[in-house]
């Protein structure tokens, strides 16, 4: 896998337009539509169980986030993922604050079990709360990436038969087979809220453009994560951070990412 | 028409500060809010049955806006709509997604059907969906107006006795008797989220301090162009774009207004 | 109580980095978000009745802010705030739009008598309404601080046994036996949505550190004051301002908070 095919992608993207229907909290869900825009696709936000199933038809990827959840919601998720499945169309969870909440680990496992995802992206607590080994992950956003983390990823991976990503400092990413590591980010990108959600949208976008998960994914990471870099270079703080992200996503090039993709074997 | 009385408007809109009472999507309302201050006039979000009749009965104008639509919401449109057609306050609706989903479609006719509308704002492919006429709008977002779609506007508007207005390259406008276009505006407009439903905004602020419904939108719709080419000189991408846009339009003086708007008859 | 306290404050928040559960309207959510990881703390929020009992537990401090209040949001608010008082965890409540309509300011009375709240925080109007004394407060964002609302403050707090703060160009905060004066702010803190929500995030991380309401709502205040007075020397308009704001908070350090925090007692 070389940085070309990543650059390949976000071509695609740009000329495809992919809809990317999410369904998602109220707290970053305008972050999620810029930056879907910023990338090149066409965010499409809509969570009425009248409309969910009908709506999806439409999108090239399914973004299911849930960070501000209720039953409502996790019941208009499970109808759009399961036309999803039946037509194909990748779909994305972003299991936010599984682990903190009964509400939110059960529900997440619910999608899990209920629906054929794509990708599981979380940070290291979602993760290995998910894949029921929460005692292990302590102090995983330190700097290095801990040889355990990335056993549980793959092992995850491999037992649902789904490509999972961890993001930190440094992400992992595995389809149970083989396992990646982006080196691409900033330290600014978790100064502000809606990082971990506006990288979901991308994953989204991307994987509506390659059926190769491991590819499209980490193609994401990469193209976010340097992004943030190239967004530091003018930031007098974390909120002109995250205004200069979105140009900076929206200013990648496909021979930009293709050249400062830092991504290795684990 | 001319420019100074679209200048009188904005200067009305500043001294009377009329609150526009918003029942908007949860993905752009924030920009809808800010846009609404930009401008000069208060804006109010309330979405609940058990308060919008008693809140829109201190608004100047009512917004509804669908892009996350549910039944809840719609019951509330209607409560909300209904004392506001009442009470004399214009509505004004943004039918966000007609045509892409059947709720979408049958909540804007129920809307349509139910309320006295001073202004449907819409994309082509919206208005011509609601219009009946969805096939004739291909490619309308091209350089020049087609002249059906002018049709569809007018003979719509003429049908409901309403104003119409689609926004695109040049937006047009009209009440069924008289057609207008507004040039002005700038490409960056359409590369974030949100342009469309901020617009709205602006419109029910101007429909707040004028009864001549085909004036105060085409003074909108000119005084946010006018501010989109004002934000373009010094944007650096789709999102520094956006928020300067919201400066534009705080800064954008009656003056200016009067002396840039281009519009013309169709 | 000196600006030194303040300070200690700050930087007790960056150490302990307390978590701040809202729950808030979706006008402004990302706001309160983004300020509350900029003072450094970490936001939460969520709203569903299946999970604000247990999230709260988890919390330094509960925001409830009524701007777009529905029955379903109200009654995960009595859940939550009842849990919090049962752990001695600091609730603050925002009550906006009381006296605008019935459904606010029955919905701010209920939380008041249900809840033992830490502190209330409004504008002038909100706070009058609640306290039962409308008719005196208009004029009251005019440039001197009146007499009868200082009243108005101190009588209410000695009332319910709270903290209750009232902003605007001078912030009044009052336990009912000290009332103190905040100096602080920028006039362009009102030109764009969303300060006063943001305010009572950081009154709710402030809250979170200390004991004393009194001198942690004064802290926040003059946190936050400060940090507009810094925006304000970049800003090229109202939403350029917005933006700094959170930079100038991100960047305001204890010493400087101690230093420039401008409190007087009434």
């Amino acid at each position: 896998m070389n940085g070309k095919e990543f650059g390949k992608l976000l071509e695609a993207i740009r000329t495809e337009r992919p809809m990317v229907h999410h369904i998602t909290n109220y707290v970053t869900v305008n972050d999620c539509a810029n930056i879907t825009m910023c990338i090149g696709a066409a965010p499409v936000m809509a969570h009425s169980a009248d409309e969910v199933s009908e709506m999806v038809s439409m999108a090239g990827a399914l973004v299911l986030n849930i960070g501000t959840l209720d039953a409502a919601q996790i019941e208009a998720m499970l109808i759009a993922g399961k036309r999803a499945n039946e037509l194909g169309i990748p779909v994305v969870l972003d299991p936010v604050g599984a682990g903190a909440t009964r509400l939110r680990t059960s529900s997440a496992r619910k999608l899990i079990s209920d629906l054929k995802l794509a990708l599981i992206k979380g940070n290291a607590g979602e993760v290995a709360t998910l894949a029921g080994e929460e005692a292990s992950v302590r102090g995983v956003d330190s700097m290095s990436v801990k040889k355990d983390i990335l056993g549980i990823v793959s092992k995850f991976a491999a037992k649902l038969g789904t490509t999972v990503a961890i993001t930190g400092k440094t992400d992992i990413v595995s389809d149970g087979k083989s396992t990646l590591l982006v080196d691409n980010g900033h330290p600014l990108m978790s100064s502000f809220s809606g990082s971990g959600c506006m990288v979901a949208s991308l994953c989204g976008a991307f994987a509506a453009v390659s059926g190769d998960r491991l590819k499209s994914t980490v193609a994401a990471l990469a193209a976010f994560g340097i992004s943030g870099e190239n967004a530091a270079k003018k930031a007098k703080g974390p909120y002109s951070f995250r205004a200069a992200l979105f140009d900076a996503v929206a200013a990648l090039t496909p021979a930009e990412l293709a050249r400062k993709a830092k991504v290795r074997e684990a």
